[in-house]
């Protein structure tokens, strides 16, 4: 998506260690009219495929997943990164491991919101190795439901989550794929995309 | 907001100890719908005032300042609950006691994202002592910025938080204000508004 891919080269910042700070627009500070533009995105792509739910999860995966959901016209699920007193012990759960924070956490998602009725895209700000779609797409099943595909707005295409979820034959669309980044000189290539 | 106590009485569950489970559609499941009429209501009842950021704080009033944000055109920033790798140093913060999760956390916006030259709306699902709302004006004052307002989805009326915030001058507009719940009978009480 020609949008996002500009929006990334105009304010992302490029770290040492493949880090790419998008947090002006995308996942501290966010941008609401670019994600209604990335939902209208994900709309068409993903136009003709019968979606009851998106699940997402905390905390940056929110703010996208709430504004893009409403080009889908169905509710959002975001999966909670730990068990919360106001939450009923009827969950599904998962671990994943986190890159950015470097730790292991429980996600839970109520078994009342997923079930086999539903046919559930999955919207996420970053995908790297995988560890947090692959924990919501174990979640998915265990609810028995089915997965419809997997939106991420920034795929590192570098690490292999993406190429892994598509060689399983995992619909993702990403809007954005770095080919690779250069954090002395700050260039960005992004993957060629249809 | 009769839309919101409607749907409070519906589908909001009284647990003991104070406790009003919503997370059928405002805080686990998300009712993006709901969200706009909400913004919507918040745009009206901050009609005129000069609005530049809306700020909230993960991850249940994500969704919620998303959606409302569409009725300001102007960007959300969500406080962060720790510390990430991927942000810079350079960071307001300040301490917040959860009453959800019984601990207390640090709370971080970047000093890039909030400054003098903003007017800020803050948003959040529940208000009921008020420790995360006062975290976040804590915020606002060490950046400079102006606070327009508070904008609350359900305030526990039977709380302090509420008249705290009112007392000190704040505008606070809770969509729905608990007079009383009991978890015996299932009856919610709302504060009657204008």
């Amino acid at each position: 998506m020609r949008l996002l891919e500009e929006r990334i080269r105009k304010d992302g910042v490029v770290k040492e260690g493949n880090v790419l700070k998008v947090d002006s627009f995308l996942n501290h500070q966010m941008d609401i009219a670019l994600f209604n533009e990335m939902g209208r995105e994900w709309k068409r792509l993903f136009e003709g495929e019968r979606i009851t739910k998106i699940l997402t999860i905390e905390a940056s995966g929110i703010g996208i997943a709430a504004v893009c959901a409403q080009y889908f016209d169905v509710p959002v699920v975001f999966a909670k990164k730990s068990q919360s007193i106001n939450l009923d012990g009827s969950v599904y759960s998962t671990r994943i491991q986190s890159f950015t924070h470097q730790r292991v956490y429980d996600v839970i998602v109520s078994r009342k919101y997923l079930g086999p009725e539903d046919r559930v895209l999955v919207i996420d700000d970053f995908l790297a190795n995988g560890n947090a779609i692959n924990g919501l797409i174990s979640i998915i099943r265990d609810a028995g439901a089915e997965l419809a595909g997997v939106g991420i707005a920034v795929e590192k295409g570098f690490q292999d989550g993406g190429k892994q979820l598509r060689d399983a034959g995992i619909r993702v669309e990403s809007l954005a794929i770095l080919e690779s980044m250069d954090a002395s000189t700050g260039e960005i290539v992004f993957r060629e995309q249809e």
